[in-house]
């Protein structure tokens, strides 16, 4: 495994997130062979994980099994391994199968949750970046109402039906309407002797309004959506600790809560011998604009962990989806062009807008020169997921599952398939 | 919660199985109030388990939370909590959410799998008895795959692609034919680098033949069918050591493997309280027949966990779904009865048959006077499994993934959710 042929030129990707698969899918008939790394043997869906926290959809629809994305592509391979360290200088990667042997190298590791150095908060406040972190959520949150149904005391009850969501980007504004839906809908039904008015549901965000990154009226009408759900959003306010059992705001609020769910920040996946002059903010490897790591000739970086900072793009882009998937697609062609010596062609971004959920009939859709909020957003929004989901049996499965949801007010999949201890902060470990 | 409401009877299920589910509809319009009590906030169902494993089905798809199966019946409750104790004494259980008191009390608590005493291979050995621990086995299968594409020697290799299922009743002849069939559409298409004839699947069996519950005319085809997709089935021989590297057979073959699952045997679910003189072989509750445990006015005992022994049934009921469902359903007529001072009416076992399926389009049935085998079986088995499936989303879910991959002959669920450590033999928690 670890001498390549040199005939024909290796790509190594690490990590198969929407990046790294793009990048892969459009390496097919190039005269190359792809390698493909991850830790998981599966990709994730990651904008649907709320929904699995939720209970909403099952953990498995959200997920793909890497080797079944590419059974019809000959020159791909692929291995399930953490890569522990990257090493430009000898031209390898070194993994815990052994070392790998690379002619070009792209790192796709995507991005995971940042608690900005807290290390409190970082032990009680729960992440959901990936499928376990998703169903630990689930667990915490059903485990809790359960609890909070035979609680002896006012102030413990109420503790166990507060949900604290912190950072008001989509995950956030998402997540928070969910839990309101969720009070709305299911609570009174499925937990008699629980009150809706005993659920609350609380969003935190540092800036002056939701969804920053998406137009005023966005903004606004996410607000407003959320507040008619009955979720109190407190804007401009940072939060200061959280104990597990108290969170505290640096506006001097106390919120007596056991559900803090974090989803304020993010920072690039890094590995082990990318030299720290390439980072930048965030914890992103600056590329230029043909995503090549500066400093290198054949390595390079595309989608969350990657800063693309160009005169055009100041603080690179954003952190979604469709840009890791262009920069796959187009870096794709790149490594053709330079393996036949031709010049390379600097990348470009084409914004397709944004669109965030709040839940029930309602969203709201930035798209270039156009910008709605209500029933069409919500429609849209459900249509170009179901779209960009891995996998016919993954498409259908969440379709299906949502219509079902959508008519019976309701939804199937509130499993604790695994118990969220509370003390440890760790799923329990199942024997055997 | 601990003192039920005079006027109106309490009954107090523990267990939301196949039996306890049944009971609990059957008292939806009874003058009593009805408590479920559960370690897990969701009904199982089992036989569908292996598919689980397999990577075949969803885990969710076979899962069905109990609150949602009663939103609509008001006098019912459930409560998430183990059971510590009964006392009769009483008329309470301990639970760790305190003591409940009860004016009837149903033990439902099923079955687990026997290891008949022998704590090695209860390490080393998989079951497949609830939902984490098929997802367990999922684990291993997949992990053990990739790690046999990367490993260095050819024993390490052999050992890694060695399937062993121990125990030939319907989950082990499911099983193994679920292995054999994953081998010939699955294994070249997704693990390039992997061949065929290098894995192995086993099947152990105590007995002379497979499935000793059905006709010899079924168990003959059932060996048929598992030989031809080339499962190695040994007869008359038990396994008398694993340490998780080599399995003994008392004939004195030794089989080097790291996948070894036992489906060899059941023992009921027993509680602290129930008195020693009411238990019989395989750990179960003696019963009369109206499934009252021998000795108490007012403690049942339904399902695996009870052994109702009569003239008719010297060996008590086949451990099956239907047996657990009849019960309950009979029991919850009984108990109105005994409300009302009517006289109760002893149960009657309506044996409709077995199915059990060996892979794609085979399968063996014995219905009455009915014994088929083959295509029609196999359609039959499908059939029967949707309509037993909790939940509409779950039948549809389990349909169409069925649909897809008898299409794709392949299938999209073979997803390591959690790792699998092979030192501790336990799942690795996930932090937070």
């Amino acid at each position: 495994m670890d001498t390549p042929n040199k005939s024909v030129p290796r790509v190594v990707i690490i990590g198969g997130g929407f990046g790294g698969i793009q990048l892969a899918k459009h390496l097919k008939n190039a005269p190359v062979k792809v390698m493909m790394l991850d830790r998981h043997n599966y990709h994730t869906f990651q904008p649907l994980l709320y929904q699995v926290a939720m209970g909403a959809i099952p953990a498995d629809s959200i997920g793909f099994p890497i080797r079944r994305i590419f059974t019809k592509q000959d020159n791909f391979r692929f291995f399930l391994t953490d890569v522990k360290k990257i090493n430009p200088e000898s031209n390898t990667v070194s993994t815990d199968i052994g070392d790998i042997s690379y002619d070009y190298l792209v790192v796709a590791t995507g991005s995971n949750t940042n608690f900005f150095g807290n290390k409190e908060i970082e032990h009680f406040a729960m992440p959901m970046k990936n499928i376990p972190e998703a169903l630990n959520l689930r667990s915490l949150i059903l485990q809790n109402l359960e609890k909070a149904l035979v609680t002896k005391t006012y102030n413990e009850r109420e503790a166990l039906m507060t949900f604290v969501v912190v950072g008001g980007g989509p995950t956030g504004v998402e997540l928070s309407g969910a839990l309101a839906e969720m009070r709305q809908l299911i609570l009174v039904k499925d937990y008699h002797g629980l009150k809706k008015q005993h659920m609350k549901v609380y969003l935190v965000e540092g800036k002056d309004r939701l969804l920053a990154a998406m137009t005023p009226k966005a903004s606004q009408k996410a607000k407003e959506f959320l507040a008619k759900g009955e979720v109190t959003i407190y804007n401009n306010v940072h939060v200061q600790s959280y104990d597990g059992y108290e969170l505290k705001i640096d506006d001097g609020k106390v919120i007596h809560t056991r559900n803090v769910f974090w989803a304020a920040g993010v920072k690039g996946e890094l590995i082990d011998g990318i030299p720290e002059d390439t980072i930048t903010r965030g914890s992103r490897i600056l590329t230029d604009e043909i995503s090549r790591v500066n400093g290198y000739e054949n390595v390079f970086a595309i989608g969350d962990v990657a800063a693309m900072i160009t005169s055009d793009m100041p603080n690179g882009l954003p952190g979604v989806a469709p840009a890791a998937m262009q920069q796959g697609q187009h870096l794709a062609k790149n490594i053709v062009h330079m393996i036949k010596g031709e010049p390379t062609v600097p990348f470009k971004y084409l914004d397709k807008g944004s669109l965030a959920t709040i839940g029930r009939n309602k969203a709201v859709a930035d798209l270039g020169i156009f910008h709605f909020q209500g029933f069409f957003a919500w429609l849209l929004w459900g249509f170009v997921h179901i779209l960009t989901l891995a996998g016919f049996s993954n498409k259908l499965s969440v379709f299906l599952t949502w219509f079902l949801n959508y008519f019976n007010r309701n939804s199937d999949n509130r499993l604790v398939v695994r118990y969220f201890n509370t003390e440890t902060m760790m799923t329990e470990p199942v024997a055997k």
